[in-house]
Parts: structure tokens; sequence; C-alpha cells
């Protein structure tokens, strides 16, 4: 990070005709957007996000409350524009990149980028749900995106993910990572009972124990008891990072990801931003693990990137009080 | 509230295509909404917020780490619309209202509306910092402004002030109105150090035993340890329930005078929403007091209604997926 422009922004904030600090992590926002573009003021007017669409082969244990046939029909609606991701970024003025990186749906709706790797993973309670070279290739389908979203000129980026299962997958990862209790890391998705939850805890831990992933190497969990869309995630937050493109994550299965993307590169976490605290339990124990702090918290659980997107207007409510707020001395005062 | 409005948007947004009560919280804005509206999609695209404004006797006790000529500059700052709340507002589309209902500001610069009730409360360490006739008055200007907004075409309003010493008068109010001890619902408001804090509760608890107000009687502690600008937001949230125009509370200041609204008659509380919860210590109280729940956690403690109007996105995410979402069944499920 431009530790120069971080200091600049920082004495800007302090001049401005507010209490020091009153904004809060407003102010903070600003300053490590700074850190990340080395502009005082940022300019974050094109955001945009991306969402990555897999499917999973685990859902044939009965981990989730919709059937599989879900992730197709979501890819229509995202299409249609008429998903919550879809309807918020129209809202907030967000570009929506919407990139198949494994579902089993075909042929792919209008506009639905098609970067399939595979249609759908294995079932990870019987193997690896994918092999490191898919995984590789999911990653590099995000980094890709990234890298393009960079040159078109994109300036705050959020992730979001469609792939019924994949909460299940989510805390397999995260268990792999940080070596907490899968009991403590698995919520109930988009709406299990009590005996679906036990089911899916109950299947998850027969994953990690069928798999045996190597807590070292963030791939091989990736690989084993991932998914494609959470690959995705990790290569395009790796290649933002890179190019110094700031990325908002969502909730649980984002942060899963962007929790890889750091045990690969450490020096990422300078590009992350919280954005919401979802229902999920395990969510977070990850964001607490990122030292990432949300802003908003109310309960929201949909996934989709539709967490991120709903903060990105609190982004904008940053940038813009630095960019027009007067300072202490125009007012004749001595801040 | 109308419940056949509110069960009628219940059922809508069961309907849409995200797990049931997956949105969280801001499905039960829109549910709220309903119910104060009668209609099953509200429509909130004009919004408002009124900065009411007053000047504390207070002050001269020396309780805020501002001189009480930053009330007056502020004024001014509003004016030019080169404030935190003004800046925000203009980001979001929402409209301003500042009104000076008893600031030493004279005379006002242009756009500021002139419902001065007295130049200034009395210092309430040395005795009543105003009368109930001048207290009736202040609501009577809040009151007024609600009727007129709502006439208007405004569809949610926020409030918000300008004060230098209000923390104290508002930690006083709250006080008297909760029966907690002072010294928990005391903060640093503006920036005071340790010293400060502790000559501020000092002075807070002077003021209660100089003057005595009944906890039982709102209004004799609006009148004795309060302000006029407090006065006035609770005015304004008195007048906006009684015509159904649904309320976003700010910080502890606004939060106060929502607590004596409610206190004054309990129904208010349908029409009020949180919005974030700000650094001062009392605020988390107040809100579980009136058992509302902030979206927002950001460690704000600037007031003006900044984080209201910072809000106000979230509330425009809501309705927005209300509207244009599909359903499961335009999909082909049934949900």
């Amino acid at each position: 990070t431009d530790e120069k422009a971080e200091k600049e922004a920082r004495n800007h904030m302090d001049q401005l005709t507010k209490p020091l600090g009153a904004l809060g992590d407003l102010e903070e926002i600003v300053i490590r957007l700074a850190g990340i573009t080395g502009e005082t003021v940022p300019d974050i007017e094109r955001k945009g996000v991306a969402v990555f669409c897999g499917d999973h082969g685990v859902t044939e244990e009965g981990v989730s409350a919709y059937p599989a046939e879900v992730t197709g029909l979501m890819i229509g609606n995202f299409s249609r524009g008429k998903a919550a991701v879809t309807v918020l970024a129209r809202r907030f003025g967000a570009e929506v990149s919407v990139v198949d990186v494994g579902s089993r749906l075909e042929p792919l709706p209008e506009g639905v980028l098609d970067r399939k790797v595979r249609f759908g993973t294995a079932n990870m309670a019987r193997g690896p749900a994918m092999t490191r070279e898919e995984t590789l290739k999911a990653l590099r389908v995000g980094a890709d995106l990234a890298l393009q979203w960079k040159e078109n000129g994109i300036q705050l980026a959020a992730v979001g993910e469609m792939g019924i299962g994949n909460t299940t997958s989510a805390s397999a990862v995260a268990a792999v990572l940080t070596g907490k209790p899968v009991r403590e890391l698995t919520g109930r998705g988009t709406g299990l009972d009590d005996d679906g939850l036990e089911r899916k805890r109950e299947v998850i831990t027969r994953s990690l124990e069928v798999n045996r992933p190597d807590p070292a190497d963030p791939l091989d969990g990736l690989a084993k008891v991932g998914g494609l869309e959470i690959a995705a995630m990790t290569g395009f937050i790796l290649g933002a990072a890179r190019h110094r493109l700031p990325v908002v994550v969502d909730g649980l299965i984002s942060t899963v990801a962007a929790l890889a993307a750091v045990r690969l590169a450490p020096g990422v976490r300078a590009c992350l931003f919280a954005s919401h605290r979802s229902a999920e339990p395990a969510h977070g124990v990850l964001l607490e693990d990122l030292g990432l702090k949300p802003l908003i918290t109310a309960g929201m659980r949909l996934g989709e990137g539709s967490g991120a997107v709903l903060a990105f207007p609190l982004f904008d409510g940053a940038v813009t009080t630095a960019k027009e707020m007067a300072t202490f001395s125009e007012l004749g005062l001595n801040g």
C-alpha cells in the first residue's frame, strides 16, 4: 500500500468540518482506498459485482433446502436482471458480470459469460470435488476477469456467487483453513431445519475425513472440498490485489474465498473490505480472522454478492464526504 | 399500523426469488413501511432530512471540545451545502431543511428556516434550560415541519441536529427518561479527553440535582435539562407519526428526542426506524429501550442526521428488491 497517500488522506479527513474521527469507519475506508490506489481522494464511481456460478455434487447428500436445479434457474434470473444482486446493482449504478465457471446449465442465457471448467463438482462426500488442475483453471477465470475489469476502468469491485450447496463447501473449506470445529462453522444456509443442519454437519465431517485436505495448502482444500465458483472468487481476489483493484466481500462463501486468497498471498488482505455480517455463524469468525470489520449488520443470508452491493452506497458516502465537505480553515476555524 | 398491508407485504417478500427471510432486516423495513403507509410495496423516492439547530447555555461549564460559536459556523456550512449531512443528502437524493429553533446566530444565512424560539438555552447547571412554554413552542416548530413535509410529498424523513453542548443535554434527558446512571449514559461527544469527560458527568449530575426534572413528565425533562433542537425533534417525530410519515433517527441526540416522543405517545414507536449505532455509549441503551435495531455499525459520532441519511440507500435497496425482484412462480418454482 501507498503509505504516503494514506497519510495525505488521513490529513485531509482531519481537516474536514467534523470532530476528529467522527465519520468512524467511513474515514478508514477513504484512507485505505487511498493506500490501495495511491490517490489522496480516490474515485470509485465505476463499480462492478462479479457473480460466479457453479454446481455442487454434494447436493445429492441432501444438504440444501433447495434442489440443485435452482442454480441454473437463478442464472436465468440474473440474466433477466430480476435477482436481488442485479436489482441492487441497477439501483446503485454498479455493473454486473455473471460468470458460469461450473454450473450444470446448458445452453447459457444471454449475457452470461461462459467460463465453464466442468459441469458441477463431484460429490465431496465420496472423493475430491475436483482436481487441482480444474481448481487452477477456475482461479484463472477469476483472475482474468479482475484484470479485464481493471483495464476497463472499474474502480471498486464486489464478489458474489450462486451455487446450491455452496454453504456446505464453504464451511468445509473454512474448517480446513481455520482449524475450527465443523459444528461452529456450519449454519442453515438457505433454510435447513434442525435435522437438515445435523445432516449437513455430518456430510462436511465425512467429506473432510474422506479427502483429508492439507491445511497448509489452500489449493488442496479448495479442490477437495471447495467449489468452482469459490475457487474463481479466490482467483478474482488474487488478480484484483495484484492490479490494485479494491474488492468488497459479501457473506460466508465469498469470505471463505478471500481467506483462501490471503493464505496464498497475505498481501492481498490490504485490498479487501468487508460489507456486512451475515446470519451464517461462520461469517463473523472468518471476518475476524481476516481482520475485516463489517459496516452493515442486517441478518442477511442471501449471497449473490447482494450484501456487498448494498454496502456500495456507504463507500460512495465515504468518498463523497472526502470530496465535498468544507475544511475548518474554510469555516474560519483551526480544526 | 395497517396490519393488512403488513401481511400483504410479508407475503410478497416471501414469494421473491430468495430463501425465506434471506434479506433479513431489509424485509422488516418493507413490511414496517407497508404497515405505516398502507401500501404493500411502499414508495420512498422522496426523502428529506430535517436538521434542527440550537445553542446550549451549559457550554459555559466547559462540556464540549468546541466553542459554542461553532453552532453558528456550522449553520453557515449547512447553508452552503458543505457539511457532512448536506453532502450525503445531495449524494443520495434527499432534501434538506435546516431549521434554526434556537441558535445564537443572527442574521441567518440563506435557506435556513428561522423558527427561533430563543437565543440559546440557559445554563442548566444553574437552573432550567428553558420554560415549559418555550419547550412547547419548539415542539410545535418540529410538528409543523412534519405536517408540511407530508403535504409536500416527502415519503421518508430523517432527523438530525446541530448544537455545541447537546450531547450533554441529551445524556441528561436520557438519564431522566431511563433512570440509568449518568456515568453509563455520558460519552466524549465531539472529542473530550478524560478530564473533560469527568467534568461533563459532574455537570450533568449537578444539572439534574439543581432542576429535579419529573421522570413521569417528559416535557419537564426536555425543558429543564434538554434543548430547543431536541424538543423540536421530539415535536417533529410526534407530528410525523400522526401523519404516518416514517422517520429514521440518527445518533444519541435524535434518539433521545425519539424516546421522549414515545414516552409522550407510545404509538409513535411504530413510525420510527434506527439507522446506525453511534460511538456514544448511551446510544445503544436508548435504541434497545425503543426496540429499534440499527443497520449500520461504523463508529460514527457526527450527528447532524449524517448517519440517518447514510442509511437512506439501505431503505432504497429494501424497497427496490420488493419492487423489482422476480417471484418463484415467474421462475417456474413453487417458493
